[in-house]
C-alpha cells in the first residue's frame, strides 16, 4: 500500500498508540518486512524479536507458530485477523499449532459468559468447525483439555517460577481462576519447545498489544526454566473497533459486531446501521468527500480485503466523494456476505468432525 | 488398650491440642470405632463425618479411599503411619489409591529441598518402591504427573469456585506455586468420583489436623461444583514426633527421625541417641520408675508396634522401673531392625517396577 494517501492511524477509532508501543519498548513493524496485507497496512504493526522468524522464513529454517483462541463465545471479524495471521505464517513455513482454550475459556470468564465447561467445550466445537472451514487441519488444531501429561505437568511446573509479587504487578489480581488460564497460557506458548516436542526452536505468536506484559511474562518464563527455550517472538495486532462510534467487538452487545454465524439478514441490518464517515446530505458528500478514518464499512475492507489495491482505491474514491456511503456499505455488505456464505457452508460440513476432536467421539 | 493406665496424652510431646480440636468442630474418634490399635490408641484422634464410612464398612457398600504422600524427599516413620492406615481401611474395603504427588512436591516445596521436577520425580521412585513394598500393588498407585486428561482439566476447573479472598483466608498466601499443589490436592481428593471414574461415593483422606482448613476447602468444592459430589470424610492423625526433645521429624535434620531406608548401623545410632524418659542413674530409674509418655523410645513402639498388649506391658515396667532405658531402646532398635531389614529388601527388588510406574519405562 503507498503511503501517500492512507492514513488509517489518523482515525480516532482504530488510532494505535505510539506512546505505549514505546513505554512498552516494542519495535514496529516495517510495510515490507513481510509481502501481505497485514504488514502493508500496519494491522500488524509492532514486534518483539520478529528479525528471528524473518532470518528462519528466509533461510527456510525451522521455526513454530502457536495461536489461539478462547472458546467463549462466538467468533466474529476480530477472530478472523488472528486467523488469517495464522495462515500467513503457516504459508511462509511455520510448524503450526493452533490451541482451542477451553479450560482457559471456563476458568477465566464470568459465569454470565462462560457459566459451565461443558459449555465451553460446545463454543470449541464452534471454533474447531470454524477452523477447519478456514481451512486448518485437524493435526494442527489442540484443545486444552484433550492434551498429554507433559502439557498439563509443564502448566504446573512453570508457577514456581514466578514470584506472588511478580505475578500481581504483571497482572494487577490473584484471581484463581485467570491464574489457571495463565499458566495454561505459558505452557501453550512454551511448551512445543521441550524436549518432548520440538526441542527449542523459535516460536512466534500474535496478539494484542494490551498482552505484552503476558508476552514479556512469557519470555521471562522461557529464560528461567531449566529448558534452554527461546524466548518466543509476538507480533502484535491492531485491533478492529466495533461497529458503532467508540465500541469495540463484544459477544454481548451483538450489533457491534460481524460474527461469523452471522445471516446475510444480519450483516446488512448491522452493517446499514454501522457508523459512517459518509456526510449528511448527498450533495455535501460530493463536495467535501467522506472519512473513511472514522467509518466501520470502511474499516471492515481494511481489515479484511486481501486487494490492497482496491482498498486504497475505495480509500481514494470515498474520501474524493466520489463513493457515497450507501455505496460503501453496499460494497462492504457483499465483501463479507459473499464471504460468510461460502465459509458457513464449510462450516456446516465440519461440526461432526469438530465434535469428535472436541470430545473424543 | 485398656485406658487404666496408659496415657499417652499425658506427654507433652504428642499430647494432642484438644482445643484445636473443638475450634475447628472436629469429633473425636471413639477407640472402639474400628478394631485396630490407631483407635485404641487414638493415633487417628479426630475426623469429620467418619459415621458415613462405618456405615459403608459394616453394610459392604462402596467407599472411596485416597491418600497420598508428595515426593519431596526420603520417607521416615511418620509417613509410615499414612500408609499403614491406608492398608487399614483398604483391608475393611475401601476402594483405595494412593496418589505419588510429585507435580506437588516440586511447585510446593522450596527448590533447596526440591529443585528440579526431575528430582521430584527420582523421589516419587523411591517411594512407589516402598509402597510396593508394603503391598500396595501397582493398580491402586498413581502418580501425578502420569494421569489422563479429566484429572488435571478438573484441577483447573476447581480454580474457578474460590475466590481470591476466600483462598487467602484458608492458607494466608497467594504463592502460585503451593496454590498449584492445592488444586492438584483437590482434583486427588476429588476426581475420584467425577462420572469418568467412580461416579458421586463416600471417600475417607487421613490427614493431620492442622491440615483441616484445607479439609474444610475440599467439602466446600465438593458442594460447590456441578458433580452432586459427596463431601469427603477426613480423618486426622495424630504426629509422631522427632526423636530429639522438641522437635519434629525432618528430612533436613536426618538424625531426628528413622528413615525407611536407614541402615542398621543408623537405627542403632539414632534410637541410642533419641531423647529418654529413663532416670540419671540405675538406682533412680528402678526406684522411680522410667517417664515412657516422654520416650522416643517408647513413642516408636506406641505409634508401629501392632501389638497392643505388649507395648502395654512396656509402658507398665517402664513406668514401674523394671526396664531400664537402654534396655527399652535394645527393643525399640530390635523392633525397628527386624521391620526394616525386610522392608528394604523388598524395595530393593522393586525398584525398576517403581522406575517403571513414574517413568513409564
Amino acid at each position: 500500500m503507498s503511503n501517500v494517501d492512507i492514513d488509517p492511524w489518523g482515525s480516532s477509532e482504530i488510532k494505535f498508540d505510539e506512546k505505549l508501543l514505546k513505554k512498552f519498548g516494542l519495535k514496529k513493524v516495517k510495510e515490507d518486512d513481510i509481502d501481505h496485507y497485514f504488514f502493508k497496512r500496519n494491522i500488524i504493526v509492532a514486534h518483539r524479536d520478529f528479525q528471528i522468524i524473518q532470518d528462519c522464513i528466509k533461510n527456510k529454517k525451522d521455526f513454530i507458530q502457536l495461536t489461539g483462541i478462547a472458546s467463549s463465545g462466538p467468533l466474529h471479524f476480530g477472530h478472523k485477523v488472528d486467523i488469517d495471521a495464522y495462515l500467513l505464517f503457516k504459508k511462509l513455513g511455520a510448524n503450526s499449532h493452533f490451541v482451542v482454550s477451553d479450560i482457559d475459556a471456563y476458568v477465566s470468564r464470568e459465569n454470565s459468559k462462560v457459566p459451565t465447561l461443558e459449555k465451553a467445550k460446545e463454543n470449541a466445537v464452534e471454533l474447531v468447525a470454524h477452523l477447519l472451514a478456514f481451512g486448518l487441519s485437524e493435526d494442527e488444531i489442540y484443545v486444552q483439555s484433550r492434551k498429554e501429561p507433559r502439557y498439563y505437568e509443564f502448566a504446573f511446573e512453570v508457577s514456581k517460577k514466578l514470584t506472588e509479587n511478580e505475578y500481581k504487578a504483571i497482572y494487577g489480581h490473584m484471581h484463581l481462576g485467570k491464574m489457571c488460564a495463565n499458566l495454561l497460557q505459558y505452557s501453550d506458548i512454551l511448551h512445543l519447545q521441550l524436549k518432548e516436542y520440538f526441542g527449542p526452536t523459535p516460536t512466534i505468536t500474535g496478539i494484542g498489544v494490551e498482552q505484552d506484559p503476558h508476552a514479556r511474562a512469557c519470555r521471562d518464563l522461557a529464560r528461567r526454566l531449566p529448558y534452554n527455550l527461546k524466548p518466543p517472538t509476538f507480533i502484535y495486532f491492531l485491533h478492529q473497533s466495533g461497529l458503532q462510534e467508540g465500541c469495540k467487538m463484544s459477544a454481548s452487545e451483538p450489533d457491534t459486531a460481524i460474527f461469523l454465524n452471522d445471516s446475510v439478514k444480519d450483516i446488512n441490518r448491522k452493517i446499514n446501521k454501522a457508523f459512517s464517515g459518509g456526510r449528511e446530505t448527498v450533495e455535501q458528500h460530493r463536495k467535501l468527500g467522506g472519512v473513511p478514518e472514522i467509518d466501520k464499512a470502511y474499516e471492515m475492507l481494511f481489515f479484511h480485503h486481501p486487494d490492497t489495491e482496491f482498498v486504497e482505491k475505495i480509500y481514494k474514491d470515498y474520501k474524493a466523494g466520489k463513493i457515497l456511503s450507501g455505496e460503501l456499505k453496499k460494497i462492504t455488505i457483499d465483501f463479507v456476505t459473499g464471504f460468510l456464505e461460502k465459509h458457513q457452508k464449510k462450516v456446516e460440513s465440519y461440526k461432526d468432525k469438530a465434535h469428535k476432536i472436541v470430545f473424543g467421539k
